[in-house]
């Protein structure tokens, strides 16, 4: 379906995704594409009453990254230019196991393949594997107010969901490539090695 | 599926849905379910150019008001609530169909059924019908910014769409009552017996 080199940096919340993007998109000059968070109009009230909201903030957050997966195919990937993403679309899927009823998630499983079964994916993922202390901390630095309600036990869970969803990703493509970063003991932000070794898998991959 | 009277208002922008909708819920102290345009974040973006955000744009609609419909649903008419509504969730496609590209059109239709199917629906509908210039005068007459983009055309093409869309709705569904109003010549705020008129209509509904 696509060729051009559509990379997809992941990982929980807090792993550092946005910052490694926007690292990797200045150096190979690629454009990046942002998971917008804050635009949602049902954060808040979803941290209130997750049961009561998560419908329709994961379709919220679904129909947002259609679009912008639309206008990447559309204004880059079909043109060959490389891109680079801080998230996978199927990280949608993987909140909305969590969040959803079954009969709710049923229905959404439905309309994420409906909406994206057509549509170019990430053909390189970074994941970015990092545990809940790294987690904890990051996410304290960055200070969202809608992510202080964010529970521990929730952060652990979506940490175990991410080594699935990883998994589900290469069995449902195998021509996926996923370069695994432990954001525990790699810090690509301060420790430029660390940060050199990724850009090095990403030159492999567009020369 | 529901046995309460579930009253649906229904008509072209600036028909009176609202007015009317809210005089019968007054009068027979039924709850309203009201529409909700304003919040819909894509509605400024949607208006200055409508074919690149049209698809979020009735994709946050339908939503929102699918979780209306469940809520009515498990609040009321599972309680056999009667509820007046100031729109049927059918009036998305209507909208859809004129917004949408056909490929987009076709993935939204699948939504809209894979999340309404198994809802309860109106099961009484009040169609206001007017013509071009009652409705111009009275978006006019409520001056609600976004609504000053709307173009003659657009609203005259949406008039003919009621009309089909109010057929569509009776045949898929023999046990649908309509009531058709004549929103030219009757006057439901300024003549009380043109409103006594309607309120009778939805009396002998639920004796």
């Amino acid at each position: 379906m696509n060729t051009a080199p559509f990379i997809a940096i992941e990982g929980p919340i807090g792993a550092g995704k946005t910052t490694l993007a926007t690292m990797l998109s200045q150096k190979f000059g690629f454009p990046m594409i942002n998971e917008i968070v804050e635009d949602n109009p049902y954060l808040d009230k979803f941290y209130d009453n997750i049961k009561e909201w998560s419908f329709q903030l994961e379709m919220f957050f679904l129909c947002h990254r259609y679009k912008q997966l639309e206008d990447t195919s559309d204004h880059f990937l079909k043109k060959g230019q490389p891109v680079i993403a801080d998230y996978h679309i199927y990280k949608n899927v993987i909140f909305a196991e969590r969040t959803l009823s079954p009969h709710q998630l049923e229905k959404y499983k439905k309309i994420y393949h409906l909406l994206t079964d057509d549509l170019p994916k990430p053909n390189f993922i970074i994941y970015i594997k990092a545990s809940l202390p790294t987690l904890l901390h990051r996410i304290e630095k960055r200070g969202r107010p809608f992510e202080k309600k964010i529970e521990t036990s929730y952060l652990e869970q979506l940490i175990s969901d991410y080594e699935v969803a990883i998994k589900q990703l290469q069995e449902a493509d195998p021509e996926l490539t996923v370069l695994t970063v432990d954001g525990d003991s790699k810090d690509f932000v301060l420790n430029k090695s660390d940060f050199e070794r990724i850009a090095a898998h990403v030159k492999e991959l567009i020369v």
